[in-house]
């Protein structure tokens, strides 16, 4: 019965090191948060379905994990769709049922009446005058359905006229086989057989076929699983910390004193295909405040950053700021409101492929050449950020909403450079454009240091109907993120874990046997009194044996009691790295383990 | 399109106050697991289904949340059970199909051959030669079964027969019906309508009796709603820590050093009926050692859970101890294996009934009255420690095993004395039996200081075999957990939180407008790299909302920077508890605040 264990892909199992390192960084993340003003809150794992669908896009909701219903979900769920008809089965049930009708029909009066007669490999006579037959049947049967499902009854007689040949052409193959079997099968299995698996093809085929109807023809895609779990499942793990916070703000906002900074450290979870450094389970990081439109929030955001990373020894992060009302007025400038996402990837390319590469590809997007040529700054966007304001300030003159937004941008640098920084370098890049559904302000993403290959570490920006999905209006909310994963990776990559963090065992005593070990049991049991990590290697194995546990778990100092310490009321410690040992008494052995 | 936001049942949101009282129990939880040696590991929150199913008994497989496959699952499904046509749904469809098929066919073959004419009123003429028909066809269907769907088709037949007057008669009443519709259909849409309700129920009816017969003669309980479960969902919600702690050993034993002593805290999920300090999500807190049977490990648990709650400032807490042995041996003793359950929960009412309703109650549930007084020292089974395994030893001296157990206890027991414990009270609970399916040595419950009506506030033991069934024999391991839930209410209702629990913001900064604020963020930024928690509120409002905002955050200065402050470079700090106000210098302020 022992299974071969293992773990969904997609997810991962932290050994007693790495989840040192990763709580090292949480606790500098969240000590700094806790600097700032903001407060933790946690919110349930899952949370009702509706509360998440519908937020994240298309795309978003297919990658929600959704939690089975419990208890005896189907048998209810089955009473219930017995009842409506409204059946997400209904799809193959209804192919089933109209084949088996149909063919059963026909293959009884045809035979009956012996209208028709036909062997293994004659054509059927007159197929017209079948499918004349088959056809009342069929429009019997959609009518049937018109009466009792709501969703798929019209769809469903649509498609079936639409595909009336096929479906025919496939049922009188059947029946061809299905004469056959008539007349053949009680005495040959291996005909009975066949049929079955006939049947169950052309079954399986009319039922993909119907399916991909829906799909192509009435744009349902995912019809039938979306479906399913909407009748088997209520809740959903989060996919963010955003909606669930959302959610929260709205359905606490009697207890909430506003501007509310909250920040938050758990797990969210998505069903993203995995691949090098994706996960379907990772925690994210962040501080948010609501209830504000003040621009110090956003400097202040800024600092947090620069705070936690200037703590965790990293130099020379990037934190890219760049707002979503510039982006909107450089639409405006260009006059191509919906060409904003390919100006922008366009435009990213700079360093890549050069100006003509950038321009190339752009007018490839249908950017008219007159409207690139407007915003041509853009194209040696460089010099101080004050120098880039300049620019753009010029550039986005004719836009009311542009100009909004390097106004903005201008009081938050300002004050951010006025202010300093200490390891992080600002800098204003406007082909940032991350979150263009969402953020109406200020947007944000940090860079790992130059000599790190690796994207954002850190993610953000100002949105300003934050709660509106819930039924709070006019509440402006500004938060960043920190993505834990990545930040681990580059901390490893840099050799920046401190060599403390993970607080090992200082001394094992060394067990050897009952009496040596309760000895040792009472200095263990004061030492740790004092907080020091000790331990008694619990059984009395061969010396060399615990030796070497303690070297390979890393523990810097071993402490010898046997007969000679216990007499003497002494101790004897040795350093396992530099094998020097000594003998103290207790108020010695504690100072030295301190 | 706003939705009234809400959690699912059994699920909390915390907030900042609550998770700063969480957070100060988990990192008292967490310093004292890592003094004495343990450390952290974390799994992922959900686990491949085979790793949890069939490990917590028909009740825990009932209780765990499973999450649906992501992507096209249904359509793959689908084609899948098309092709095995194992199918989950086979009940329903089966049903369906061979009514369908049956009906059709006799509504048919009566009315074509005029074997029977009937009308509204008029009972079938004879049921026998019609049921003597359908057998046939049922006979015929079935064998497609028996081919087509190893799990059901076998059982299905046999309920067929059993059940065929019951599904014959609702055929054949639906088949008077069909008759009736045959006739008159066409021109009447009421009568059509009124045979699809009855098709639908009569489906249904006989669904639902399949489906009962399935439970009831053949045991198998919520077969479709597991059998869907299996077939749409391949992962599942954590139900507890042991078990994918033991999964975690057996896939990284290779990388592990034994005896491994590990903590894990984190959330687990169980799908319970919620209720009052019962919920869906969790945190459990876990140490276990596994890889040694040594008895140490027993006596460094039970002062764990002395340490851990003296630190909370908890007295008093009681640590119940017992052993599995023990509980062998006395079932021995009274020669009553299978009465054991019986026997403890009977005799922990001691206090509650007396004796005489203790006995009264053994003897109602079967065990003899001369076994009974074998076990009679138990009803006054008081006095120290010491005296308690006196008379166990007396009592089970016939019992090996029994003996044993007394040895364990013995050893256990002098150990955790002579060591001493700080504030709790170990005591010896023959009647504690919790996970008698499990445990085989030590068995552990906490029970809170008695001034608090609460129940166990932690509880652990020894497992031989806790690996076996991912097939890693021989490692024996030992743990407890802490039921942090508990914990809380017992550390709230004592009033034994710190009132620093929640480090909140320690001054707030009044927004005067530009100009003073980026004098504030200045001093702000030095204060903090001081490690001071301070912040602007963020917006010019009105002075007096903004010291109501440090108020009802219970925020305890308020730094006032005007211009008469700036131009002296000094600043305004109020008490707001006592109301005093003093100006200081930058280096004021700081210590001040520090």
């Amino acid at each position: 019965m022992a299974q071969k264990p293992s773990i969904p892909k997609g997810t991962r199992d932290f050994s007693p090191a790495e989840v040192a390192k990763r709580q090292y960084i949480i606790s500098i993340i969240k000590n700094n948060f806790e600097k700032f003003g903001f407060q933790p809150i946690e919110t349930p794992s899952f949370e009702n379905s509706e509360t998440l669908m519908g937020k994240y896009g298309e795309e978003g909701d297919r990658l929600i994990f959704k939690i089975l219903d419990s208890g005896d979900f189907y048998e209810k769920k089955l009473e219930e769709n017995i009842e409506k008809e409204d059946s997400s089965i209904s799809i193959y049930i209804s192919i089933m049922r109209i084949f088996k009708e149909v063919s059963t029909y026909i293959v009884k009066n045809k035979i009956n009446n012996e209208f028709l007669e036909y062997n293994e490999s004659e054509k059927l006579k007159n197929d017209i005058e079948l499918i004349n037959l088959m056809s009342y049947k069929i429009d019997e049967w959609t009518a049937v359905y018109q009466f009792s499902n709501i969703n798929f009854g019209i769809l469903f007689k649509n498609i079936l006229s639409r595909n009336l040949e096929y479906f025919l052409g496939k049922i009188i193959d059947y029946v061809r086989n299905r004469g056959l079997d008539f007349k053949q099968r009680r005495n040959d299995i291996n005909i009975e057989n066949n049929l079955i698996i006939a049947e169950r093809n052309i079954i399986k085929q009319l039922s993909i076929h119907f399916i991909n109807e829906l799909k192509v023809n009435y744009n349902i895609t995912e019809i039938t699983s979306n479906y399913i779990s909407k009748n088997i499942s209520e809740k959903a793990l989060r996919y963010d910390l955003t909606v669930p916070f959302a959610r929260y703000v709205v359905q606490h906002q009697n207890e909430i004193e506003f501007p509310f900074k909250r920040y938050q450290i758990q797990p969210v979870w998505r069903a993203d295909r995995p691949q090098k450094g994706r996960f379907r389970e990772f925690f994210q990081c962040d501080a948010d405040v609501v209830g504000s439109k003040s621009l110090w929030q956003e400097v202040e955001l800024v600092q947090l950053y620069d705070s936690v990373f200037t703590e965790l020894g990293l130099e020379g992060v990037t934190i890219k700021i760049n707002n979503r009302k510039i982006l909107s007025g450089i639409a405006e400038v260009i006059g191509a409101k919906d060409k904003l996402i390919d100006f922008t990837v366009a435009l990213d390319k700079l360093d890549k492929i050069g100006e003509d590469g950038v321009k190339k590809e752009m007018i490839e997007k249908g950017i008219a050449e007159s409207a690139i040529e407007k915003v041509q700054p853009l194209f040696n966007f460089t010099g101080t950020i004050s120098e880039k304001i300049d620019q753009l300030s010029a550039l986005l003159a004719e836009s009311e909403e542009g100009m909004k937004g390097v106004e903005e941008l201008q009081f938050i640098c300002d004050n951010v450079i006025k202010l300093g920084l200490n390891k992080s370098i600002l800098d204003l890049d406007v082909t940032l454009a991350r979150g263009l559904n969402y953020y109406t302000g200020a947007i944000f993403e940090v860079a790992p240091p130059k000599s790190v290959a690796m994207g954002s570490i850190g993610g953000g920006g100002r949105y300003d109907d934050l709660t509106g999905i819930f039924g709070l209006k006019n509440m402006s909310g500004v938060g960043i993120s920190f993505g834990l994963d990545r930040i681990y990776l580059v901390i490893e990559e840099l050799n920046l874990f401190p060599e403390t963090v993970s607080s090992t065992t200082k001394a094992l005593f060394i067990n050897y046997g009952e009496k040596e070990s309760f000895y040792a049991m009472t200095a263990i049991k004061k030492l740790r009194n004092f907080g020091i990590k000790v331990e008694l290697y619990p059984d009395a194995a061969k010396v060399a044996k615990q030796f070497q546990h303690a070297d390979k778990r890393c523990i810097p100092f071993a402490v010898i009691v046997g007969e000679t310490e216990m007499n003497k009321e002494k101790f004897a410690l040795k350093n396992l790295v530099s094998g020097e040992q000594v003998s103290l008494d207790f108020e010695g052995l504690k100072n030295a383990l301190l």
